[in-house]
């Protein structure tokens, strides 16, 4: 059994959780959020970030997230999730590092910041100003999205992929704290909707941040 | 011969460099400057970022540095830099997105926009203190991999790597930019001097940015 060290709401650690249900490899959660910053959680990584994942023996310590991806890529063999020609896979890690960079960078940081940090940490209202254009650039993603969906069955290609998991890892958080508008994207929101009915995603979507609820649709499976 | 789209001081860029100069694979440099943001380069890239390379038939384009070099890992035997144990490659990818991630965000980033961006593109001046909390940062930064360097021969275990690749591209910009005070860190110093004087490293020091003068010590290989 393996520790993960997670947040809920981070979606580095949601990536590594539907990594690892969709895999079959049994993990046990252990919440850490970011704004508590122990030493203990430093000396396991020094970059501070969730996930972390430690085996049952605590020999070994994988982080980031990417990292931990390869690695059980490389030693689970179910559920190949960087798979095909080396095109392929440079295929699929593009777009994990789109998702992961920008779309958080974009998006999920200033939605993070302005709706959770500032009332859980900072007890601030949100900058409105920061939402939207958090919003609008969410709606330049999801155009991105549907058209790579409307060129392939997944969102790197044919079979689903650690890009799918990046993607719908990202996309959750956005959609829980309320940024996400599905109007006018509907190949992004049938994709979301299939991945949502998938048991791996289950967990995620019934979990609820302290104070902050999600939109009605959030959990909803044609939502 | 690939094309390689980058521009002289993205740390990613010096990364794809110094990795295709180890494996002797054969690139061609087009400049691509961040603050251009052309058409035809986002076309190449949605993430807009460099490096991007493409080969010789314009079949392929690669996107993300990360995921440029694994591909070039699992196509190019020469002079391995992924190697070893999956636990082992999990530690070398660990530390690659630690200085492509934290090192970026506290060091590189700060000094690029203080210090290139106002100058060429806003005409402003620097925020002096900006550059002295990057600078800080910095030292804590050198002081890991002072530990790193007093562990292991090099940044991720007994052979280099990406890891080294990683924070040696990310140490010269900000060294580029004055943003390196050596005194203290004598066994990071020694590391980087190793590294300074390889031939894949050797262009990279000897190219100068319009207007943006290095500190003198910056391409002396005892600096």
């Amino acid at each position: 059994m393996w520790l993960l060290y997670q947040f809920p709401l981070c979606p580095f650690s949601r990536k590594i959780r539907l990594l690892m249900s969709e895999k079959n490899i049994p993990y046990e959660l252990r919440r850490e959020d970011p704004w508590a910053a122990t030493d203990l959680f430093f000396n396991l990584n020094p970059a501070g970030r969730t996930p972390v994942v430690v085996n049952e023996q605590k020999s070994l310590v994988l982080a980031d997230s990417r990292a931990i991806a390869e690695y059980f890529e490389e030693t689970v063999d179910h559920a190949p999730m960087i798979n095909g020609t080396a095109a392929q896979r440079a295929e699929i890690r593009r777009l994990v590092a789109l998702f992961d960079e920008n779309f958080y960078a974009d998006v999920t940081a200033p939605l993070l910041s302005e709706r959770m940090k500032k009332r859980l940490v900072l007890r601030q209202p949100p900058d409105s100003r920061v939402l939207r254009e958090a919003m609008k650039l969410a709606h330049g993603h999801l155009d991105y999205l549907d058209w790579l969906i409307d060129n392939r069955p997944w969102v790197a290609g044919s079979t689903m992929s650690m890009a799918d998991l990046a993607a719908a890892a990202q996309i959750s958080v956005a959609d829980y704290l309320g940024g996400i508008d599905w109007a006018g994207h509907e190949q992004s929101r049938g994709w979301y909707a299939v991945f949502k009915s998938r048991p791996s995603f289950r967990p995620l979507l019934a979990e609820r941040m302290d104070v902050i609820k999600p939109p009605p649709h959030y959990a909803l499976l044609d939502g």
